[in-house]
């Protein structure tokens, strides 16, 4: 079998199989492994957290409309917002470069400039690393943190109930939009185009949002970089239960909805890389969240008993609707 | 400029230098950052160490010559190497995978079952990682770890003295003559091409030994990746000091010495991948260290005060020469 037939969600299943259950006394300590946003283990006073991500050339990223800068930042920001979707404190990055012998030493310089940019935004230290030769640019990141209190919570995707509301953060879909304006050479006016660039390049890891989920109470969330949908399928499965969706509450951003029209909606629930929070909690944790948070809190839909782990989408007739694509899988056709 | 004209070395002490010094509180915590072996910084009872390898197709490793579970075992193996240089205790691993969508399932299985064999040894849980297409296969692997005791004692490169004696566990040149057998199709009988495809392929890193040069007191040490003069060069940058190595004194490995004759002592010095620890101390503790480990322990020189950090090689005759090439480095020409 190709690893294209069992698709990169099936691939992860079978690896996070493969791994458990060793029964070690390493592994005793393990809270969270494979599957979840970062892994988790008891420190000394807190959980110490980490994860990872893996950036190719041509398949996350293209040289012909990302700067090197642009490219570093949004390479960190992705890690990080692991980090947020577990409600943690980024702490040490090790970079892993691969990069064909003819780059200009000038580009990775650019490159790290943008990722100490952002590390510098949110107290992280660049603690080491490797660098290799390869025939394309390969960016590895591994980002370390800790909880922040020593309460030892964390925000997982197994934690969301029956009952819960779903929410997110921000607005989404300008990401998504970004992708198409810049592969497509779709022309905007001047702050549209920047406006959906920086949502595509330069994404904020929602740190502090993430936080304060913690700190509320709420105990299942996932970061948006597959897309609303597909992520909200992971919080399904992981959780054993279904969702139910109210597209027309879902928070499109609104330079996506006069610059794409009718395919804003679908940018919005499909297109991933917005780096939102999307989390299920009770109503009043949720309203209390609203009042502290710095930036919008939507409530989209709810969280159903039913075990088959699907997602379903109501318009707002009541009538149930699907979308064109659910989001981003890797090795999928 | 361009990365090939810096070369490897050049390009981490640039990276190390724009990362450093960015006064932030996580960086006050940091004990070594970008340049030695691994990462490390305070914990709440011990220092915490990560380090990171990445692994490219046909730059590290050829699947023509490489099975999948050959390949899991080393890169996993290359990685703990680097705990083991520092005397630390590996805990975590994050394996991120770019894998061609053809690539079969099951090569994917024995990829994680090599590595899965060699975690068990030493008690390593897989915690979690990233997986993502790409047109050749790339593993970037992060290992976390932490010093054994509380005493945060760990092994750097930058603590050798002059004065010390330079010792290695082990054999050398093994792996280099591996390398050589397979690219060029040379062929040995059965039980030299099993003992040299294994050192090559199926490294054992010298955990119990790095905590064995921690406990006795040494504070110096570097694993051979590079090759024996390489490393030992980067031992006398990071500690402003040289050395002199007595070329006759390099446990050649007698497998090598018998297949690669006159050409058996370049393979030592200078072909890497053997994964052996290279470190410095006082004769006092290299004879305690002698009785205590499990493998050979030999002196091959000593550091001297030149801080032009150089190493000299002498032969029986106490002539000095000089190697062919002195180790890999990337994105050298």
């Amino acid at each position: 079998m190709k690893v294209s037939e069992l698709g990169e969600f099936g691939l992860i299943d079978l690896l996070a199989k493969m791994t458990r259950g060793k029964q070690s006394p390493t592994e005793h300590q393990l809270i969270i492994g494979i599957g979840d946003d970062a892994a988790a283990w008891h420190g000394d006073s807190s959980v110490q957290l980490a994860t990872a991500d893996f950036l190719v050339q041509d398949v996350h990223f293209s040289l012909d409309t990302t700067s090197w800068k642009e490219l570093g930042w949004k390479a960190l920001a992705v890690t990080l917002s692991d980090i947020a979707a577990m409600g943690g404190v980024p702490r040490y990055a090790l970079i892993s470069l691969a990069l064909p012998d003819t780059t200009e030493l000038e580009d990775v310089t650019d490159l790290y400039n943008g990722m100490i940019e952002l590390a510098q935004q949110f107290d992280v230290a660049i603690a080491g690393g490797d660098t290799s030769q390869a025939s394309m640019v390969a960016i590895s990141i591994t980002v370390l943190g800790s909880t922040k209190s020593q309460d030892k919570l964390v925000l997982t995707r197994s934690a969301a109930r029956a009952g819960d509301k779903v929410a997110v953060t921000g607005d989404l879909g300008a990401a998504a939009a970004g992708l198409e304006m810049l592969s497509k050479q779709i022309h905007f006016n001047p702050e549209a185009t920047a406006s959906l660039r920086a949502a595509l390049l330069h994404p904020y890891p929602r740190i502090k949002e993430g936080q304060l989920l913690v700190e509320q109470g709420v105990k299942a969330a996932i970061d948006i970089s597959d897309g609303l949908i597909s992520d909200l399928n992971h919080i399904c499965k992981s959780s054993q239960v279904s969702a139910r969706i109210e597209a027309d509450q879902v928070p499109v951003n609104p330079v996506v909805r006069t610059s794409f029209g009718k395919k804003a909606l679908e940018l919005a629930l499909s297109g991933g890389e917005d780096y939102e929070l999307l989390f299920t909690a009770s109503p009043q944790v949720i309203d209390r969240i609203k009042e502290l948070a710095s930036c919008p809190i939507t409530i989209i839909g709810e969280i159903t008993a039913d075990k088959a782990s699907k997602v379903i989408l109501f318009d707002s007739k009541g009538n149930h609707f699907s979308p064109h694509k659910s989001g981003w899988e890797h090795f999928s056709g």
